[in-house]
């Protein structure tokens, strides 16, 4: 059996662009479960964009990680040894373990899973943190009525694909944003979407005009920057624009400026940050219809997985570049 | 008696800044009311921000001017003939009339006000449709609290003013932002915010800072640009940005390009855009209290009067501009 436990860790706090070099591989002894406590071997890291802020020194609505600390992060795994009565080795396992294999929990951020409804690594995603964003953003705050159309960028990724989908379901027109044409035909081809319109495209706002003959009803925000500007510009009247994150923004040293902020006004659009932790009395419900909904193969996911948690970082930059198709993971064993 | 009504025209639709050349004045005959219609003979015109937007083709939530109609807006005047049994010669009463001396109205767009209570001139202003501006923004939209920071660019002006004072009735911290050191004087010693900031000053970002030491939870938006950007990063977390204008662009070429939008998604900001005549319900209670406050002189304004309706153009130029202190009216009787 293994005595080591991979871990990476925070090196340097990134000034634009995050570099590898931001990131230091250690091995350090595997820990040892105190009374109360169970440890965790972790089978899948799951990398996401929120991530980027939690390397900021710059006040958020979490706390950063601290240089030298081992990277925030949730994966999921498996029970070794439990010393807890609320769990048995062998049990799977969501945790909040963070860029390492094992860990040890007193059992407050275990959530149990069930390993036969759904794959392992979907309590990563869709039917995870991802999902539940989407889930809330979508439902709670766009509440997209049927034959609205509904946008959102990021169309592929664990967010966005979930947020067409569940549109469909509520009888709106779908319509995704991507980069390049893979993406987009799978957005549609395989997610179902009504459209998606590549970004990276010079005929951008021309293609999503042609997508969205009838306005936008609901703008599902997680890109930012020349997308949110369009998007601001083709809004309907009372519009709603859900923001969970703006990935475009995270990087940059200049950023974007949005210029159509003017429709706001005129438009009655709602704009309406949030944080799917802030939610948790939302998550029973998203996850079990989100769970069925995979069960059932009516919602529909892609992964890249990565393998080995050496990869990490390398597979996190090209998360943030959007290089990954779908949810990013790292396969750990 | 005169025979001749004055009238504004809109004669050419602006790019960018507004031209008195844009406008064309005309003289033709008092028109003759109908059955069931009266004749009103206009006291003031009042200048509001809105209206350039009705000069450009672009859609807007309200009709455009058409190229030779009369500019829309609205006006307190004297019924001098009544056909209509609702309304009787000597009634007070605001219209929307448009810039013009004299008009035919069969009732619908008139709303009686009483002469005694307070000065006619107010009924455009902190007791007319900028005061219910205010009053439905801040209370409905922004729901300050007592102890919170509510913060409102153009603090001298009609809606701005009845912010702040609205504010500080809630028991929150009102602070304004102003051109130039004589407005922001007369917020705070006249109106009793208990901060102003001078946007022209290069310390404007360190003034804002030292005016909002707990951060901003409600930002009344109707300037939008820097000002805007800077309350983003003031922003407290849950915020609340009810957004009724943005004068800063409605002249601009190449508008400012908002970079700090992203304070959205981490402190759950609510950005709401609403017009007020969305809002009519809401409209009497606003009006009775407003009057109130003014009659008991608990709230408090000031007017700047341009004479004769032949200078509404250019004082229309100066509002855009913020050459105006208060609110901008023009005596046309």
């Amino acid at each position: 059996m293994a005595t080591q436990n991979m871990q990476v860790l925070l090196a340097n706090r990134p000034t634009g662009w995050v570099q590898e070099s931001d990131f230091r591989i250690v091995e350090t002894a595997i820990p040892k479960p105190g009374n109360g406590q169970v440890l965790v071997k972790s089978k899948y890291l799951s990398l996401d964009p929120y991530m980027r802020g939690r390397m900021n020194e710059a006040k958020s609505y979490a706390a950063s990680v601290q240089i030298g600390d081992v990277m925030t992060g949730e994966t999921v795994g498996e029970v070794i040894e439990s010393k807890n009565p609320k769990f048995t080795a062998g049990d799977t396992v969501c945790s909040r373990s963070g860029w390492q294999q094992y860990a040890v929990s007193d059992g407050n951020d275990l959530r149990k899973v069930d390993p036969k409804l759904v794959p392992i690594s979907t309590y990563l995603g869709v039917v995870g943190m991802p999902g539940v964003t989407a889930w809330v953003g979508l439902l709670d705050i766009g509440q997209p009525k049927s034959g609205e159309t509904v946008a959102v960028a990021a169309a592929s990724g664990a967010v966005g694909g979930v947020v067409g989908q569940l549109a469909k379901m509520k009888g709106a027109r779908a319509v995704g944003v991507a980069g390049g044409k893979e993406k987009c035909d799978y957005v549609v081809k395989e997610l179902g979407f009504d459209a998606c319109v590549d970004h990276r495209s010079e005929s951008f706002h021309g293609d999503l005009a042609a997508a969205t003959p009838k306005g936008i009803d609901v703008y599902f925000e997680n890109v930012g920057g020349k997308i949110l500007d369009a998007m601001l510009a083709r809004a309907n009247p009372f519009a709603r624009f859900p923001f969970c994150g703006m990935i475009s923004d995270y990087n940059a040293v200049d950023r974007y400026g949005i210029k159509n902020l003017i429709a706001v006004v005129g438009n009655r659009i709602k704009i309406q940050g949030f944080i799917v932790s802030d939610h948790m009395e939302r998550w029973p419900v998203a996850l079990k219809e989100l769970a069925e909904g995979v069960a059932a193969g009516k919602i529909k996911y892609r992964e890249t997985i990565t393998n080995g948690l050496e990869n990490a970082p390398k597979a996190f930059i090209g998360l943030l570049k959007g290089e990954n198709f779908g949810k990013q993971l790292v396969k750990l064993a």
